[in-house]
């Protein structure tokens, strides 16, 4: 790795700490990763992006700055990327999945809060991640009582926006979330000194749609009997799509997926077990459950999660002769995903049944971080429906410390069995 | 007491399990309230109404529902029971006080929740409290998600109705609340078969704010040194404000206001610390944190809590040519409200710190129902704002069961020691 020390000290990263980070992920990734036999060429792609995870993006973050361009933070899939590519500046989807950033999070908020959380307020509260010190600002949202009363705190370290997602999906919520976005996108011109029109707005549509295309083909591809890739390596992915320049993204994740058309052809089924997994998402580089699952030789074959296809489900309508036309087509489209802050929610449920029928699951782990309420409140509906369908489910919940790991080890191997 | 049993299995009581709660409360009524010294008379109603809890109430649930009414059940200041009068309903603020009703919640809940939460349902689930069984509907509200998720279980077992309260307080978010309070009255005019009119609502508005006054009269007799009755007692009044007939308690109420009158005219100090606990809401019978620290002859003399100031501050005004205009003066008192699950909510700490003037408050205690999010992040602002005024200030998170009773007492000690 080329040396970035001065560009992180110039970021205002507390280089020490940061140091221990660094030491700590080339051996989680490695014995992860690396480990992994059969692997894709393409996934080497996501192997550099992983090496240099603080590095050559951090460069291009810098230059893009060096240019006059901003940087901004997101930690939701509700907040629309197609704002922030109208606008001209970089999102970036803050990482928040290690345990390492706990510690400094739990400093100046509740300790039983989900360790998404406290690990991306302890990230900026110990300067230790270049993303978040490269953000000239923070888009947060509504979207759970832990992240919406963080901003607060939050706010006193980096400017933070907050965008407030209703909590229903009843006619008169549609028109609120058209207004939260266009209050965003005045926001965003405002940071950024650029006017958002007709033509940046649909290029920002279809930039996002991109993405969301070419992780639509590799998840249809985990469909087929073997997936031609691990759960684990899908899961890499989904969390790089948040934070990797999205163009490059596209391009690399469409040659793995031409790869991984080839293989398909000649895939022999081991008869591995396919799982689902359901919940809350998984921030980079919390791989904690797939490695357990995928190490007793089982496949996860999708998340319906946040890291997973409530991400890139639907694609934003791209006609529309006015900047009107695509803010009511980008809200549309958010306002499909089925997030456990809303309630009801019951279309959730109905992509669940519906997915366990397209990736040919034979069993679901319903995944809850631990003090995640909303989703931790749905899982008897979760678990109702799929015993209706005769689909085995467990529930895990967890956070980012290992300490759990055996016991989850063993857990899912009893799972397992019983399949 | 009389013999409500057949009202009770009327109702669909689990005779046997409630015969349980009924043999408790007496015995923690008795060994709380009961042995307080040189309590006034005017205490003598609200023991009767404690008495008489499951009972009379009950009863007068009953013939109101005979000669066609509705009963509607609430959990929240923000439910507007002027909507609820002006439609001939009686509301009840249900009570989810207890540990009694913890374990039967823990059934269909999550058991990392708030106490009042899993209560409540609990109370439902196991059929043990004759309120909630009286009651055609519950309004619920988009407060915390712990809440909001579980209307979706509690559904099952009776029908609710949900209204949207915004996370923010921004101008559009008032015309909101406006639109959620119009579409309320229209459910309990289908509901009651009731139409809302002018005068009705005007009524009901006059009722809310007479119940108001009155509390706020009570309240502002602690500010006297020494206050002229326990903190014991003015909660018990206040979660019994919360389903009492509201012209009854108003007249009860003030009959024993005139009496504090006279008590303060010769009142002794006998320096005692003056207390203010702010945070989450102490249903009832939750009175164990008061009865600690009145245990240890100090007194509390305000709480800014659900049960405290947040229910009575602020009248709606009365004046108002069309349903339109009191519609709005009932949105804008509800939007004064510094509930924490707006943000940012400000006003909270301005308010805090308000009533330490007033209320000529030694120390602070900061309570937090377990895994209650919202205000536990708000408790560093809370801290911070009290240690720049140099009140002490300490947090206690607990929930309803009595294994940290013997902790708490010996934290409130040593705080009570430090002031």
């Amino acid at each position: 790795m080329a040396d970035y020390r001065e560009l992180w000290s110039k970021l205002g990263i507390d280089l020490e700490k940061h140091d221990k980070l660094c030491a700590v992920l080339p051996e989680l990734y490695g014995g992860t990763y690396l480990t992994q036999k059969n692997r894709p060429e393409g996934m080497n792609y996501f192997n550099f992006v992983v090496a240099e995870v603080h590095g050559l993006r951090i460069k291009e973050l810098d230059e893009h700055k060096k240019s006059g361009g901003k940087v901004v933070g997101t930690f939701c899939v509700f907040v629309p990327d197609e704002v922030i590519f109208a606008a001209g500046a970089i999102g970036v989807g803050l990482c928040a999945g290690s345990q390492f950033w706990v510690e400094d999070g739990e400093k100046v908020l509740p300790r039983n809060m989900c360790p998404l959380i406290k690990a991306f307020m302890g990230a900026k509260v110990g300067g230790t991640c270049p993303y978040f010190q490269s953000c000239d600002m923070v888009i947060g949202e509504t979207t759970c009582d832990g992240k919406k009363k963080a901003w607060e705190v939050l706010d006193d370290y980096v400017p933070v926006y907050v965008m407030e997602l209703p909590q229903m999906k009843r006619e008169k919520n549609y028109a609120q979330w058209i207004e939260e976005i266009k209050e965003f996108i005045s926001k965003m011109e405002e940071l950024t000194g650029n006017k958002v029109t007709v033509d940046t707005l649909r290029e920002g549509i279809r930039i996002a749609n991109l993405k969301r295309k070419a992780l639509k083909r590799l998840y249809d591809l985990r469909k087929y009997k073997p997936s031609p890739i691990s759960g684990l390596d899908v899961l890499l992915i989904s969390q790089i799509a948040f934070y990797d320049d999205p163009k490059r993204f596209v391009e690399k994740l469409n040659e793995l997926c031409d790869e991984l058309d080839e293989r398909v052809k000649n895939g022999v089924d081991e008869g591995k077990k396919r799982l689902m997994i359901t919940g809350t998402p998984m921030a980079l580089p919390n791989w904690k459950l797939h490695s357990i699952i995928e190490g007793l030789n089982a496949q996860v074959v999708v998340e319906e999660t946040c890291t997973g296809t409530r991400y890139f489900e639907n694609e934003v309508d791209e006609k529309g002769e006015t900047i009107d036309d695509l803010i009511k087509n980008i809200a549309d489209r958010y306002m499909k995903i089925n997030c456990a802050c809303f309630t009801p929610n019951t279309g959730r449920i109905d992509d669940i049944i519906k997915y366990t029928d397209e990736y040919n699951v034979d069993g679901v782990i319903d995944f809850n971080l631990s003090f995640c309420h909303t989703y931790a409140v749905e899982h008897k509906a979760v678990e109702e429906s799929l015993k209706e369908k005769n689909i085995p489910v467990m529930q895990i919940e967890t956070d980012y410390s290992t300490e759990d790991s055996g016991q989850i080890k063993t857990r899912v191997e009893a799972f397992l069995e019983m399949l």
